[in-house]
């Protein structure tokens, strides 16, 4: 019996770390062998990380990602190993590295080069033009990269007329919600299409503003799930592929007529070729050991598990050991204490209060409460004194000019002063709490509130954020850590008195859906207000948007979790004068 | 005689305004059927403005580029016009309009797409595939744009060997110290090597980092320079071109014999064709007025009026009428207001003194005395009583710990909250002072030194800002604004006792020379310490660059006037461990 026992390395490398990452591969390719698997491969990039962006223009770090893809293939003994890499000669690609008994035996170059969203595939890589089909213990295994099978007329279809029965898709494809369901969509519809064994492998961890969320998977060539991998952490994930039961299911298959170049046969196109990688065993395999199936997270614990990871990888891979959060009593540092606490433990999580003299006495209380609960220490420093010197110290200059938004904003960069000091002193980082809604409207103090190396929420709009709240509420152990006062006050700011966010922008329902059309969709003013919204708070949200671009710019980075967030996966310039209306 | 009277628009549009920008635009076209031109040409994008960036993917910003640029066309009575915009079908393109008689009659798509540097046009365009040759008033015309004129065998070659006699390429260039000349090189061979007039034009302009310096100029056949429009402003440049003399000096041309394409017949390749667009009109053409030859400025005049060109363009274009400037008595706010003043007027720019407990009474009295010499008001915020208080608000929490870095950036972000509360009380814009030695060192505190719209000399090297405040106190009428005692005291940040750069910092000469290979050449450790730099200098400068990369994310942006900016020149990821040594 033709069987291929595939291993899924769905490993979390740190960018750059091109000894750390190859150590991590090395243990999990002994791993693999311990389970007599045949095949083991690693995500796209896995050596680097990825994106490794400018990395990628120094001569040193290629030369250096090239020693480490030689040292992993070193440790390629009775096994074949698939590892992601950057290859180069005259020109750089996105590759991938076949091997087997130390040696390396083929390098696949990534064919379809994403330049969209946050890829910037074309300013570094050359797009590859073969396909080859890799036979790895008489079975037919096509390899190739991320983009690629999303082409249903790419590689893959030139790797299935060449015969092959397996595909190998490895993957550094960054997370947003709902975008794994439509990839499993996409994996099955392909499994189906060229009546193929697929595996997808998807690196996992967070990069910067990305979350990679693992949850690789197995389909047979029906379309059936064979097997799948947890969502945000590392795993191992291995399956038996029954070749000879392909085979059979194809005999009957109009599609593999003996006159078409794909029933078994070895015919080559232009694009491709077979290549010998490792020959066939006679061997008594140890059945797999069962694992519990994997299901998707729902929506929330998805989202959530992403925030988790994303902050957790950044802190950690970024060399920090402790965080500092500024807890105004609101939604939002609420959640993000939460989310610090979930991926760092407590003792790595200090809150820190600030209150003004428009802070209400439920604030700070539910500030405390939310601290309590979560087990974290609370600074206090209240920001009085420095607000009435400075605005002495500004007297001569404002004279009696009306109070405007430079008063309010002197108190949230006052805190700002005092949370990087306590930064600069102790040497912990800073997540700052804004959400997408306010980014998205400038609904927050540059230097001020905006003060931070990390932003947890910058793409979780305010209404997600209820959701993720009360979810967290709900499930965690123990529950309910955040107080339900803190659910149900209206939002605000509480930089003068009385002020309510719902004085200067639209309720957060209607805010959220314009939001969603015009910054995700690009949807245009007139496909705004024919989609029902009212024309005037559609006017207020494009141009407080576009006028708030330089704000963004000066933003630390945040985890996506939508399929655009603001950073790099949206490039509006700040001086723009284009207007709709 | 055939003859063209080749037109060369030489525009600052503004990004967006589409209205604004096809005004300007029409306005010009009338000046240039005044002057009896038989083509005017406008730059690349001229219709939006360059780069539009993800602009480009809102169909309502498409459209209304179409019906720009088709009211651009209206305009083309009697004279035939080349005007960039953004050409659609199913893909979008970035493209030259040709029309006559308000008429469309061709449209030429971009072929080469740079993906590179601050280049992401792969991001947005598809690549064009036909060439074409425009019979304007009789002469042979090849229209392109940019980055297909670098290539040798590109567009003008399948234009040349069209018989196209003239080729008018279109831009948007951005400067870099030293790129004009390399421009000017290389146009000159590519009009020897086809034996063509060669018209190069480039936009002029700030946009956001970028600033177009125009220095459009026109090539005969045998290289020599016939007409060039000045640098950093708009100009019409006008130009008659020799057909017949052209025709005649290809007689004897080996590369021009009758059996080869090229030699004046309308021969067609699969990539071009020729397109008739305007007759040949018989008239008495007024002779060209004579105009001064616009030579290149020397080197310090074009970085100096690269910056003042990008500071009066940002402020401007984003709506700002004045600037605040804190002024610190030291070289960097020195030239910085200097630049603003060239740019903006002495009225419009306000300095804003703010000294510490640890300012000498030196920088004090310098700051005064360069207000003076610039006519500018220096307001004056001292910040001892901030810095008082805040040092007591911290006292629970900062103990008995020794005095660190947050005791020296509280100071700076004391300053960042005054002059953003003036900012906002006032409504100016902020420019802030921070050089390029610095940002690469990260030599400047996050919220405090760094708060601002626009960042002036971000790019420019700590040594050259002193060739440029010298040369300004030069060349500027008056001269001398900046007090000699500015220029010789050694660089302080003078946020504590006796502080110098030079404690924690190589000296600049040192510091620029490495910075420049490590930021601007991507040489590795070894190499540098091959180049005779001092080994632990290098390693203190690539740990230190590398470590600072979250800060400049958080910087505002500034001019690019080096080969490679901080920006998106530059794009490095910040959690990066990748370590040379």
């Amino acid at each position: 019996m033709r069987t291929l026992r595939l291993a899924l390395g769905q490993i979390n490398p740190t960018l750059g770390d091109l000894e750390g990452n190859s150590d991590k591969i090395i243990a999990m390719i002994g791993r693999a062998r311990d389970l007599d698997a045949d095949l083991v491969a690693f995500p796209e990039m896995a050596i680097t990380g990825y994106p490794a962006e400018d990395l990628l223009y120094k001569e040193s770090f290629i030369k250096d990602n090239l020693r480490a893809m030689e040292r992993v293939m070193d440790a390629s003994r009775d096994i074949a190993v698939a590892v992601g890499f950057v290859d180069a000669d005259a020109d750089t690609y996105n590759a991938c590295a076949v091997g087997f008994q130390g040696e390396l035996v083929d390098t696949y170059h990534k064919v379809h080069l994403p330049t969209y969203g946050v890829f910037d595939e074309d300013r570094y890589f050359k797009a590859g033009s073969t396909c080859p089909v890799y036979l790895i213990n008489g079975v037919r295994v096509g390899i190739n990269i991320c983009e690629d099978i999303w082409y249903p007329a790419g590689p893959i279809s030139v790797q299935r007329d060449l015969g092959a029965e397996v595909i190998v898709n490895i993957n550094a494809s960054p997370y947003h919600a709902g975008k794994s369901l439509a990839r499993e969509r996409m994996i099955a519809t392909r499994a189906v299409d060229n009546s193929v064994f697929v595996a997808y492998l998807n690196t996992v961890g967070g990069q910067d503003e990305l979350v990679f969320d693992g949850a690789s998977m197995v389909f047979d060539q029906a379309g059936n799930l064979l097997a799948r991998a947890p969502q945000f952490c590392e795993d191992l994930l291995v399956a038996d592929l029954d070749a000879d039961a392909l085979f059979s299911s194809r005999l009957h298959d109009p599609r593999f007529r003996k006159d078409r170049p794909g029933n078994g046969s070895l015919s080559e196109t232009s694009a491709g070729c077979t290549v010998q990688v490792s020959p066939v065993r006679e061997r008594e395999r140890r059945p797999l050991p069962k694992k519990d199936e994997n299901c998707l997270l729902d929506s929330e614990a998805e989202v959530y598990g992403a925030l988790v990871l994303g902050t957790r990888d950044y802190v950690q891979k970024s060399g920090f050991s402790k965080v500092l959060i500024g807890i105004s009593g609101g939604i939002d540092s609420a959640l993000t204490a939460c989310v610090a606490v979930d991926a760092l433990g407590k003792e790595k999580v200090v809150g820190v209060a600030m209150p003004s003299r428009y802070s209400s006495e439920g604030s700070v209380a539910d500030a405390k409460v939310l601290a309590c609960n979560l087990g974290i220490d609370l600074w206090e420093v209240p920001i009085l004194p420095a607000h009435d010197v400075f605005l002495d110290m500004l007297k001569p200059h404002f004279g009696d000019l009306p109070e405007n938004v430079a008063e309010e904003n002197l108190q949230s960069r006052i805190r700002g002063n005092i949370i990087m000091s306590l930064s600069n002193k102790f040497g912990f980082l800073i997540l700052t709490t804004g959400n997408k809604s306010e980014m998205a409207m400038g609904y927050a103090t540059l230097y001020g509130d905006m003060v931070g190396g990390f932003a947890v929420l910058k793409d979780v709009p305010k209404t997600l954020g209820y959701d993720l709240a009360r979810w967290r509420n709900a499930n965690a152990v123990p529950g309910g850590a955040i107080p339900e006062a803190i659910l149900v006050k209206p939002p605000s700011a509480e930089l003068k008195p009385e002020q309510k966010d719902q004085d200067t922008l639209p309720p957060y329902d209607i805010l959220d859906a314009v939001v969603k059309a015009y910054v995700e969709e690009d949807r245009s003013y007139q496909d705004m207000v024919d989609m029902g919204f009212d024309a005037q708070v559609v006017r207020q949200v494009i141009a407080t948007v576009d006028r708030n671009e330089y704000k963004r710019r000066q933003a630390p980075p945040g985890v996506k979790i939508t399929p655009r967030a603001f950073g790099k996966d949206r490039r509006l310039p700040i001086v723009n004068r284009y207007r709709q209306f």
